[in-house]
């Protein structure tokens, strides 16, 4: 009965995701959420001055979680990616446990049982402590992961192959950090693998979708337009339980840890993680990602 | 043979109306600049993450002036919002001038022949500078003036009198800066005039309408949603010649200024301006307006 | 907990509908019923094929009635178009009764407590037929009425002013029929009474808004894309709760009838009916025009 | 500057194509051409009761030619579909031939220099009648070809092994008709190739994906919901030069005739054929596919 969408943390991230929602008309509901004063009320005010000009309707509440008991998706994107230090993600596990801490208890007491959709970084520790926080099966807890990482690798094939981002295939898997790899046996370029072509140059492909966010994040500090077109997406997957596939952040029992693989996503959250095969160097890569998600989620436990 | 819009300025409203661009496939070609080194090119990546989510396509080319030779628009929101001091839209006069100057000769050594809409400000004074600057016919500079405090007023009163805002119609008029001002004898609610509805309590209107800008200003220290969707609604009715109306700002030749009135736009830029009927308390409103607008138009031209 | 909506009558009008619902994504679940053996099927295979080409999803099942329990819109376009003899919609009574006894019992069997909008025609009496046959509030059930009168109006209005249609107001009103008329007195152009204008010619606008509907009928033998549109527009107005107001048929206490006039469309249906302030000459048309949907509503519980 | 489609024979596929480049803004004009007296201006006029429901806007004229001197797109749907006889779509060839006789001198008239998509059938007979009718380079006229058999292959697959659409990859090839057949070496679900999945039935997904067609045709007597969507992808590839593959057709010189293969689309049409790598059966299949169309061919050329 009409679809809500709750988004919490109210940044660059989040209100372009917000945005996104409004100007699309992906919620009937959006309620946005911020701890920081005076904040998600302003930016309701901006995005509710943007109605006059669409054709849809969505109704927005700042700050409201009773209002996420119903909700389809919560987006959280909380923390404060501004202590992000020598381009290591993991310096936001403070701020992002932190806001974790605030959210969780909330969210319970609002009696939020949809999915929960986490952008904050370090995605997967994020997404495994939200496992932990809430009273949800593991399934409905999901993160944006390498799904990002994925967008940003085929978009350098993309621009270095000469065709359309719509004709790459393939995934960046892993952790969602500096351990994220491409995994160049499933890319496939108009339906052709894309090792097989004269043109790929793996070395330099591998380091333009690596060093892509970084050259944005460099000149603004953050980056929100790829990753809110992709939370947008995945909550639509989850809202008409359409069972697609996202390289994003999931429960991998193999490894006992949530990484960035395959996942079919639905109404449930994760319906299901495809095989994948991949070859025995990238079998490593991920390993060695999965070994670095754990020992990061150590140093987030070992704040308490 | 296509649509190519231009975006110079890529701040935060910039590049909202770049994103929205992108996102609802509005343009063919996209063309972002901006003097910031490395700037352009950065949100041009993020923007470009995005394209994997989308099923529409769009060409976005970062600083190439010659590419505006084909645009249909060109959107303007060049300068430095930050400078704003105490509430007064005015100050950005220095800054705005700088970045016309920069841009003008660029664009006219490029051969660009569209219709530029400015979001700059101060609006009107920098539509009037625009029309000296450009060999183009006065009709094709428009800015986005009123229109933005049209949207907030028509959001004011939608949330106070609970109706949709699609029901709520009328025109804030004059200067957009702090002399606009609200046309109540031209509000409809649910097709009534306002005036005649018992819930209308004009003062109270009147100030929520004016102060949304500020509210979200003093909380982000700029607006970005509602403007980057009213330019984009205009450039669309630039590009598919479609004879609507806005309250932007345009030449109004009893005054010898642009100002925020009633202005329908197509292909030419400004099509007509519709009569207005107001009542004698607005038309000194608007005179006084427009005697603001010539005073800062003077400031502008005693920079030189 | 996402928007499913049923379209019930899979001609030309519900599988217009039906696309415009999926290729714009405005469902996650679409239930499409027909009682012709295997044509909602194929319908919806076709729909299917469009998939491959959007970026949105829709599951689309035919035929199973239960899954409209958690309906948040069942769209009614049942009957026989073909039957209409004489340009009168009226000649539908019979076939559309019987569609309608054949859907309720079976809609009440699921369980639905949506809101049903009835796009059959004569729509007003099928609207009031509908609340005779459903155990929902009145309020549940709307039907499209003279909201597609009042499009054909403005598109006239537009063409001969040479306006855009966004910027032409007012509404047609009464039974959507041969007694529907131009509320005149309610239309604005460009934000002025149309009236005031010195183009306005009342009889050749009236003229060509009141055959408008059939100069189209009478070369395809229906019309699916302006009340697809608007069907679509409704359904959506229910689903975000957006309180918009359509001129379509709801009931109006005064005539004791459901008739096309104002009507506040949310959650529950019709939310009120905003107060006309008509002519003289216009009420009479209203109070005519009641009397004829009661004379049919006779009729067609003369059927039993 | 500005988007101007042709969208040629207003039959069903014809006008269902309109509605969505209307309902969609994918066009600043759209021109309806019909030979049948009144047609195209009935449809018109229907669509456009919808523009007052839409926030794009699109002017919609009707049979004038002269518009498409700058048309970046005609999608031809011409003939008569309801001569199909003995579900064999050659028994167009004499009403396409007749329509393509009677339009093509009409385009070359107008100035006509875009890019030409036919849907008529058979489709790529007309391909090649066309190529040899107008004064244009060979890569500005494709087909929808097995693009329309190639997402009913991916529907069937998707629906068989539960997985989305958008997950399904690979082609159809060969002649739009019954000698097309699905390259099932190039299909891969959720990036795999579907011959390793254990669930793979060929022999029932191959039925599944050709009759597909004439499930929906023996019902409806035509299909129009899938292959309007499509055309307007391509049209869209077209306009915003995306570089998109479709397995549309195009000319293979290789085989000397236009046939459904991998094609990448862009501003001047057919900008490359990216090679395939077929089985041996399958390169089979694909010449007795183009032998088919020579054939089909000759007796076009036989009816002169």
């Amino acid at each position: 009965m009409a679809r809500t969408i709750g988004v919490i943390g109210i940044g660059h991230v989040g209100v372009t995701t917000s945005f996104n929602i409004v100007t699309k008309g992906l919620a009937d509901t959006l309620v946005m959420i911020d701890t920081k004063p005076g904040w998600a009320e302003a930016e309701r005010l901006d995005l509710q001055d943007s109605l006059g000009g669409l054709n849809t309707y969505t109704r927005i509440v700042a700050n409201d979680y009773s209002l996420l008991r119903d909700a389809d998706v919560v987006i959280f994107s909380g923390g404060d990616i501004s202590v992000i230090k020598d381009g290591d993600r993991n310096s936001e596990i403070k701020t992002t446990k932190a806001a974790i801490d605030d959210a969780a208890p909330k969210l319970t007491a609002a009696g939020f049982h949809g999915v929960l959709i986490d952008i904050s970084n370090p995605c997967d520790v994020a997404v495994t402590y939200w496992q932990e926080k809430l009273d949800l099966h593991r399934n409905q807890i999901i993160g944006t992961g390498t799904a990002l990482d994925t967008y940003r690798m085929r978009r350098a094939v993309a621009e270095a192959m000469n065709v359309n981002v719509a004709d790459v295939r393939g995934f960046n898997l892993g952790e969602h950090g500096e351990s994220q790899f491409t995994a160049w046996s499933t890319v496939r370029v108009n339906n052709e693998p894309v090792k097989a072509s004269p043109d790929f140059k793996e070395k330099d492909l591998a380091e333009a979708a690596r060093l892509g966010g970084w050259q944005i994040f460099n000149a603004k500090h953050y980056t929100n337009f790829g990753i809110a077109t992709i939370a947008c997406e995945m909550a639509l997957a989850v809202m008409s339980d359409a069972g697609r596939i996202f390289p994003c952040s999931s429960y991998d029992p193999q490894y006992g840890v949530s990484i960035g693989h395959p996942t079919m996503i639905g109404r449930a959250g994760v319906i299901s993680n495809p095989p994948m095969h991949l070859t025995g160097d990238e079998v490593n890569q991920y390993a060695h990602s999965a070994d670095t998600i754990k020992e990061n989620l150590a140093k987030l436990h070992a704040l308490d």
